[in-house]
């Protein structure tokens, strides 16, 4: 089959070419409805829309950055593979540069590298501040993933408080009253461990068990050395755990490991569960309960997003005004989460 | 302590400013034992160059480029913060591009994304040909990274034939004769899986063990969900191995959860070897026995060729004929690798 074009889209979704042009421009005036039919139809045919010259024509390169903390953490890597598959389909190529939550690189990638070749930036930032995200006249438009910030940026992040509550509640459904949160800290604080922290708080309260400061498991990063070593140590002190809620799915797999060492049955003496469904919580002995952020979504609206930015800051600002229809107001997108329950937590049945 | 110099530098090492100065520079005259000297005392005292002004200066950007077929397996992100700690030594940001072992993308990304924002390429190619490598004048400095695609291009891997030759040896050092390759390709081509797939039949020639075709697995991606698959394809056809090498660890993750899941015990029934020494084989249950390719030794060979290519290019030919102990020709660099045996192998005392 010949490469198909805007006509053959339209055809499929039975729809004009006008509004397949609305669906791929993001115009705000099309129905929710008509925007996943054409969807649809593009995936189903492989559309791909042909923004090359369009980029050069307007004085752009095409090329968006995605900021991560940590590319060896495989959440980043994976929604990494979500950031190009959504970009792609805008003809927009993507560099992906690690801060390592270095507040220096973090801020080097705000202000788009010192140079002008990218368009525009979707950032994960784990060390930035409010302040530092407000104060950047000049630099390229910029999404912002995870807990906001501030409220005068774009930002997309599944509900973390509500996320958190609902696997904490899962534990404490299977009878579980001495769950430890690992990576948990309680602090006032605007990350993610903070808000995971405050719906595993919110659960035990709901329940009536009381909350103990030592359940709180600190970690030094959130890797599978980090949850290993958490666990080891409450393990030494004499505590005995009967569920972990782990903030994410790379300290639970750490976590597992100490388990089978200590001669403990998951989830038969503890059970475990994680969040971000990592591909190798998929295949760990035992399979891994997890929070399922739904990555693809947080990269197609965060792509989305961008990309309208994009639009609006070739257009200038008159083009964008609220009378007309455009989004110039700071977005707060919310994606949906669910929770997937594997062996960790329901036995060899339950994967 | 104040921020390190280059005199702290000379005076902790024992040598001379001069003498830093050409470590950094990466000049050919400086001795082995010298450099391994200075590079301890700059690791020692955290020194970092800046270069910020210099780049700047030779109308550079001070950006390099590590395109790299997929990030979510966890090699490549894991090879990519080792390439990004040492371009950091000599202030070279790097960006990260996903070619998702697309020939297209290779291109576009050797071509410099066809814009002069790149200095130079670290490229891991799956779809190139030697061709495409060589036709490419105007394109930045790009260095190679895993198997030979032609002589005139500089690269860097350790000896996969080799590596996988021990390793096939180790298993059949445990007695075991009916060992599978799992991604394993018999044919005469360039790549990475025919490296290794030539070590494991030299290694079965060698201690007189026959090799039948149906013992190379195919799989259609190196991931876990292949790995799992290709195990259970031949245990389903009543094959019964006593033993796998898998060409890399995400293969071999899923073949052990596969054989976790019809019964069999690792390594009393089956071992099971990989490749990579990902973190998650050093937490699987169990640990999981590899094949430890020096990344970090990969990773700065590479960005310092890189580097000295990049001088080169902005000297212009005359600087660095052969005369001059310049590095003109191609380059050829051979990384060490190690055999790292854990309980996949050696049981519950060999982690």
């Amino acid at each position: 089959m010949a490469r198909p074009r805007i006509k053959d889209v339209a055809r499929h979704a039975g729809v004009s070419e006008k509004t397949v042009s609305n669906v791929i421009n993001d115009y705000v005036h099309v129905s929710e409805r008509t925007r996943r039919v054409v969807r649809e139809a593009i995936d189903h045919l492989g559309y791909r829309v042909n923004l090359a010259g369009r980029h050069l024509r307007k004085g752009r390169t095409g090329i968006i950055a995605l900021v991560v903390p940590e590319l060896d953490v495989p959440y980043f890597a994976e929604l990494a593979r979500h950031v190009i598959r959504e970009a792609e389909r805008l003809s927009l190529t993507v560099l992906i540069h690690q801060s390592g939550a270095d507040r220096e690189h973090e801020l080097a990638a705000l202000a788009g590298f010192g140079s002008d070749f990218v368009d525009g930036i979707i950032l994960s930032p784990l060390a930035l501040t409010a302040d530092d995200v407000s104060d950047r006249a000049g630099a390229p438009p910029t999404v912002l993933l995870g807990e906001l910030l501030e409220e005068g940026a774009d930002h997309v992040a599944i509900d973390n408080e509500k996320a958190a509550r609902e696997a904490t509640e899962h534990l404490i459904g299977l009878g579980r009253r001495n769950i430890l949160a690992v990576g948990g800290v309680e602090a006032p604080g605007l990350g993610t461990a903070e808000a995971r922290t405050r719906g595993y708080l919110a659960a035990l309260a709901q329940a009536g068990i009381p909350h103990r400061p030592e359940a709180l498991l600190p970690v030094g990063d959130f890797r599978m050395p980090d949850g290993a070593r958490a666990v080891a140590g409450v393990l030494r002190a004499g505590e005995r755990p009967d569920a972990l809620l782990c903030l994410n799915d790379q300290l639970a797999l750490g976590a597992l490991r100490t388990l089978y060492e200590s001669g403990l049955r998951v989830p038969e003496d503890v059970a475990v569960i994680g969040f971000d469904d990592v591909e190798g919580g998929r295949f760990s002995v035992p399979t891994l309960s997890t929070v399922a952020p739904d990555k693809a979504a947080v990269a197609r609206v965060a792509v989305e997003l961008l990309h309208r930015r994009i639009e609006e800051a070739a257009q200038g600002p008159e083009a964008s005004g609220a009378g007309s229809g455009g989004v110039q107001s700071p977005q707060d997108r919310v994606v949906s989460h669910r929770l997937v329950l594997r062996e960790s937590t329901e036995g060899p049945g339950g994967g």
